[in-house]
């Protein structure tokens, strides 16, 4: 698919059909969240991708948000280490970058995203065994929307164009 | 562009050639930053477009590693408001996610994009005007790269693939 159809087709999907993902879609997703930058290289991210349908279940109680996980055919947990708050703003950064750069992926696909926060992290531990030192900072929710396919979003909920771009000086 | 060749074909660049870039490619990599998703959806950024060459060699002074933005021809100044502490990381993680997707959408028109961090934010304000209470988050160098165009990147610096992702659990 061409790059701004992906990207502008891109929306939030939290209902998904049962087809399940093919194995080579979801490490195209996955390879798209390896190659994304980070600061000074660091890649500070693993990813742990759960397709079974017992701990999906069970994933879905970490946030009050994150109910589509029990119901989606794949997810992508993303962990990261814990780290001193002087580091915390670069990771976040580039956690965004490596989220957004597999719903992307995923939307060159033909894939809907859905996003999902941590609050409990001792369940998000238990269900995924990732070590002390490390937290799960979100969901990705991975399937065919249930809703029809992706298109380019129209009446897209964004602020003004101009309001948000400043030429030359704010 | 096909989203997989954009996507793999984006690296770091640098150095520029004296191309300029047209308008309607930086609308369009601006309004791929517009679209990106957030946390409850409120999009906390504003960009503004640089191009004046007096502009940028002064902003270049804002970080050690800001000297590309000098030669750059066009570079996109994400702005973002002073929070406290309990909301930078949602914070950050959206600026990550509007960076990276006006990075992919560079590369999608074959145009270079470059990094920096903003250390002297008394410097960006002078420069770029933008009011109390906001803070420059980071720079975007735009432009064609100088060392020939962007081609899927191979001999990627990255951890393996298998190191990165884990199945079921960690």
């Amino acid at each position: 698919m061409e790059t701004w159809q992906a990207m502008t087709s891109r929306r939030n999907v939290r209902e998904f059909s049962d087809v399940a993902v093919k194995p080579e879609d979801l490490d195209r997703i996955l390879e798209a969240g390896r190659r994304s930058p980070s600061a000074r290289n660091w890649q500070p991210w693993n990813f742990i991708i759960v397709t079974d349908r017992e701990q999906l279940t069970a994933l879905a109680g970490v946030w009050r948000g994150a109910w589509h996980v029990a119901n989606a055919p794949a997810v992508v947990a993303i962990i990261a280490p814990v780290l001193p708050s002087s580091e915390q703003a670069t990771l976040q950064f580039d956690l965004g970058q490596a989220t957004i750069s597999m719903m992307i992926a995923a939307a060159d696909l033909g894939l809907g995203t859905g996003h999902a926060s941590v609050a409990d992290q001792d369940l998000a531990r238990s269900v995924l065994s990732f070590p002390e030192g490390r937290f799960c900072s979100n969901l990705i929710s991975i399937g065919v929307p249930a809703d029809g396919p992706l298109t380019p979003v129209k009446n897209l909920n964004r602020r003004p164009f101009d309001e948000v771009v400043h030429r030359g000086r704010w």
